[in-house]
């Protein structure tokens, strides 16, 4: 999985009707520092993020792995939100 | 998903007889901006995409999941037409 | 999918049963307008492709979604040899 | 595979339900001499894998093939822990 | 596929139970002459190669398609051992 941080929403009418209603969020990779670098991409959230949020995403067809993923055209999903992230026994980030 | 735009077609007639009728449109990666980077690649369109439209793409197996690309050889599907993309609350890409 | 160029063969006498018979062909991904770049791959080719042909290439479990790939240990097929490629309403590459 | 180091951990309490119990380990993939360089990533332990350990990841639909991680929407698993790195016929890492 | 040397092994004790036996090779990306760049990855071997060999690797899901690797939580076989790279008609790498 990468760490993402949510950094928005993308808007669409037309789209594969297996995604109506689902929210679709833009993500950017970060470190474990919460730290976000790279191309932004988009997932389907499952789990009720928000903006802001520092996630977990997963790819591919384990993306569909989730009840409202499952058949679904997405390759990424978010399937976790990070409470906090612990390198060498110290918090390294922490959600607000 | 990524973010891409539409900026062409690749016109095939020797080709896997599962992609007779589809239309290959070839795409390049963007960011939340609409700001294309990187080389294209070709996505299957399900959902009458146009040359300029920011588009949704989802890749490898997830690609098959639509009626259209059901059991066939690709792995990039266009599965939504982008309206607009928000950023902390703000519209940074809206489609003409 | 890839735009890519054929540019070679792979020939291999030790190679898992499957593969008895096919034609591994060394390819390099391309830009729009053929212009190669980037470390060479193998596909396995189910459209006749030739030396210096313009194809596109399936990734993953989407270079099994043919005939001559089913349950084969391969990660790419090249599923199409490319015509032309148009960008901008211009042709801006034609096999010869 | 890659070779990683698995250097933390991330706390997550809203996550999907089949993740619950899962140890969540942040990773970041090393050379052959366990030299770490580039983004971290996130993978299920499987075998116990402690901070500090070389270990082996596998990612995509390979990451759901054991019994832990069955049917999750997991993209990467480490299903193995490195004694030691051979190469040239010369130990180049080697646990503690 | 990707063109790989095989430089070392991987030995681990502790790993997925369906990893019993199974040869663990480091190989590294290498061009069609055979120069290898970037970092290692580990390949489950099915043909029996050895260090030093030129070899394909499949990934993803296509790397459990061999009767070794099925229903394993691997992404990388060697299915292939190269015994020679022809480009332009040329043979470019030939094994010794």
């Amino acid at each position: 999985m990468l760490i993402a941080r949510v950094i928005g929403t993308a808007i669409s009418t037309i789209k594969d009707e297996k995604l109506t209603g689902r929210k679709l969020l833009i993500c950017r990779q970060t470190d474990e520092k919460g730290v976000a670098s790279g191309k932004p991409f988009v997932a389907i959230d499952t789990v009720d993020a928000g903006e802001g949020d520092l996630v977990l995403t997963a790819a591919g067809s384990s993306a569909r792995q989730t009840t409202i993923t499952k058949d679904t055209p997405v390759d990424a999903v978010i399937m976790a939100v990070i409470d906090h992230l612990e390198v060498d026994g110290a918090v390294v980030w922490k959600k607000e």
